[in-house]
């Protein structure tokens, strides 16, 4: 896999917007891999993606940001730009339950997207062992009603000292406290099941992956999907089918923020595929 | 295709009633061609639907209801057979829009499953053509707040004459009032779109199709689905889009119900496929 | 609905491209509305659409693709520009089956997406009053061995006569010969019912929407998707099911194509949502 | 979870079987949780599936097969009868890729159906230490052109050490030889990726999950599924794609046969819910 680049900003809309990003990158010689570009009419807003080759630019990778600079500021961008040979930092917090979790470490294993797992953080020690099976480390962090403060500035003290990038609720059965989702706001992505809890009869479950905000499960939406069940489903059954669109839903959503694709609109998102 | 007995009920669960009814056929030499069975365990009911050939009988047809009611009197059944020589009397309720309606056209010119239409009703003169184009009549009943009483029992005096079995709300536009909601109950299907209007930045919009009560878009579900969207989707895209999904899902709905795969089980549904 | 121009185009990659296209809108103060581009990198073939708002241009619409001929030339497009104000010209041919004429039928009406049918030819008369109850003319032109050639040499003036961008076979259950396959080369669109015909006891069935080629259901696909179907379907259930998808994938190709979202690469398609 | 034995056969489709199974269990006190049945019409044979409640039968568990075994007779059923309380024994053989064998491991830590897994075997090392992190014994045994028969001899031994009921193939990359194909025909089931390698410009991917015979990828098909694909996904995005269908359909595919619903008919299943 080449060394790549990933730009992606948002802007107020205005013309000239494209035309002024292409030609910086065709004026160093830049090759375009893949490009894409939205506009949230009602808010007026222009969003963009694009992702270049490293070794095409006529400049070393790492100045980027530095040249790319003052065009952001003319067109008053929220920008960043992420390169491919720094792996995102993904903090995995876990419970009991394992689907979410083994699930993520498998695409660790195999590198299905490129990111890397510091360390896990587990309110229960059922999955010490196979979490260091694989070389990484295992934080057992109880949480109670009476040391939750603590822990979680205990928490936030461990993901700032390894540099983590995202942290992930891999089915994580506590709620964060207002702190933690102010101080690592858009940087925390949940799994919720199921759309509708309270909806009597329904032939459809699902699952929702969302960014954290202090609002729970009301975070703006990454990745949903859903599965068919029957009225010979029992409630274990529907456990065990809502497990699995929960892990596919949640690798879905992390791989498209890992990979730069989640771009927020207030209190949505736009993803480019 | 042959004609058959579709027996279906549900009665208190208890032992001995497959074996009830398997006995009762088998000792008229009847043929079974589908059965299927279940048990609410939280209701402690028991449900069921057998589909018979009709000829394999050693009776009429026609006497299967009175042959068979002591049995369902002895297990306190609450019972129905139909006979697919008799198909299901269906009438369409429709507004302006024409997805629904020309759908439920096209599987009657098809006979996909078999069913009459008597007669469409609309509050809109828009689709008069098409309709009477397949030789069935069409009535235009407008209704404002001030007729809305005498509109519906107009509407309710034609079903009558019709014998009609079922009535369709094919994206009818008016809500029913509360009369001919008690006065049909568990005859009327209605396809509502999208499970959460309000679900802001959601990813997936759906159709549900229930029976009609009372209480508005709240009763028992049939069928359910979903398609995906996603930023790039205008509001007009989403209309086109979900209009795709009702269609269907109302149809599939429909299907079940005429064929008596649908049995009410408090506020939920039963559905044999 | 405002008024727009489509740009779509395929050409040797080179770098520049994107920024040549979005200097030329920028400095005639185009707005873009949608834009999307793709690299097909074992062709080494770039892609891309872009919509802009007619009125936005500080040039008369009509005057685009003269205009814009320069560019083109310079980086050897493949290119066409489509207005909005000219909805595009579809010809529906179908034979019996009455599933996808009545849901072409139903967008037409509702304009889903802007098309005009200018005629529908069929090989059977039974469509005709349906047909004529939305004013659009009606040609029974049979086919048999005898006339064939005749047949769609008489097809082929209707076509032209009307001048039609696009013929959708329906469910046309005739073979175009060779020669109507190569005048209109990638205007044709069928739909295809199932991957697998030969699949003995497979669990799901599909439909394809692609080109026709003179290679019988081999062409470029443009849409495709499955539905479930178990043991107890049979072939009449699987018929009927076959149907819901067949229509759907066929409408979902069309749309695709009418909005010029798709582009030919080699024996594939490049879509763009 | 109530202990419970599952009852599944197939016979030549008669009259008087649901009568006969339905009295024996009746007789003895049998409350029935879950029943299914299907006649395959072209094959004349009878399928069916009956779930009891172990405890409600007035004899033990364990006297069931002698007890049923003069109705299986009158009827020349194929059957078994299975008891939750002894869980399936299932081998698992993968090779290099994780994501099978790490999904299936982590529904046996949730036991998201009941089985046990005696050991898992490999022609690789690199997931020693993961399986054995769960306590589950991990047998490398490489398998090359030389060492071949001995290999697959040496498995079988293990096999039947462990009284193995079923052998999934969790992507393990070599081909069985027909010898243990034929020795444990029925109980191996594989899942091979996507339908149509060779389908060009396809917009879907899938997976099957099948019995193995000595015809490579042709058994009996348990469960399919497919994902959408676009083409900007490249060669590796659609490996990580194929993934997670994979592992969704071998779990499916896996539960079903554990859980006795699958049976047989000819080269096709019948598969009950």
């Amino acid at each position: 896999m080449a060394r790549t680049l990933t730009l992606s900003f948002s802007c107020p809309d205005t013309s000239g917007i494209v035309a002024g990003v292409s030609a910086f990158v065709a004026g160093h010689k830049g090759w375009i891999i893949e490009a894409s570009q939205h506009t949230e009419t009602e808010l007026g807003r222009f969003f963009m993606r694009v992702e270049i080759r490293a070794e095409s630019l006529d400049f070393p990778a790492a100045e980027f940001a530095q040249r790319f600079a003052p065009l952001a500021a003319k067109f008053g961008m929220d920008w960043k730009v992420s390169d491919s040979a720094q792996p995102r930092r993904v903090v995995l917090l876990c419970s009991k339950q394992e689907h979410c979790l083994y699930d993520l470490l498998a695409r660790h294993v195999a590198q299905d997207f490129p990111f890397v797992i510091p360390f896990v953080i587990s309110n229960h020690e059922n999955h010490r062992k196979v979490v260091e099976a694989h070389g990484i480390p295992f934080h057992y962090v109880p949480v109670t009603p009476e040391n939750k403060h603590a822990a979680y500035r205990q928490m936030e003290h461990l993901f700032r000292e390894a540099q983590a990038d995202l942290i992930v609720l891999a089915r994580y059965m506590q709620v964060l406290d207002e702190q933690m989702c102010r101080d690592f706001a858009g940087r925390i992505i949940n799994i919720h099941h199921s759309f509708l809890p309270s909806f009597a009869g329904a032939k459809l479950i699902g699952a929702t992956c969302h960014f954290v905000t202090p609002e729970l499960d009301e975070g703006p939406i990454v990745e949903q999907d859903v599965i068919r069940i029957d009225h010979s489903d029992t409630p274990e059954d529907m456990a065990h089918l809502g497990k699995d669109i929960e892990k596919v839903v949640l690798a879905r959503g992390l791989r498209a923020v890992v990979e730069d694709r989640v771009l927020l609109a207030g209190n949505k998102t736009v993803i480019f595929r």
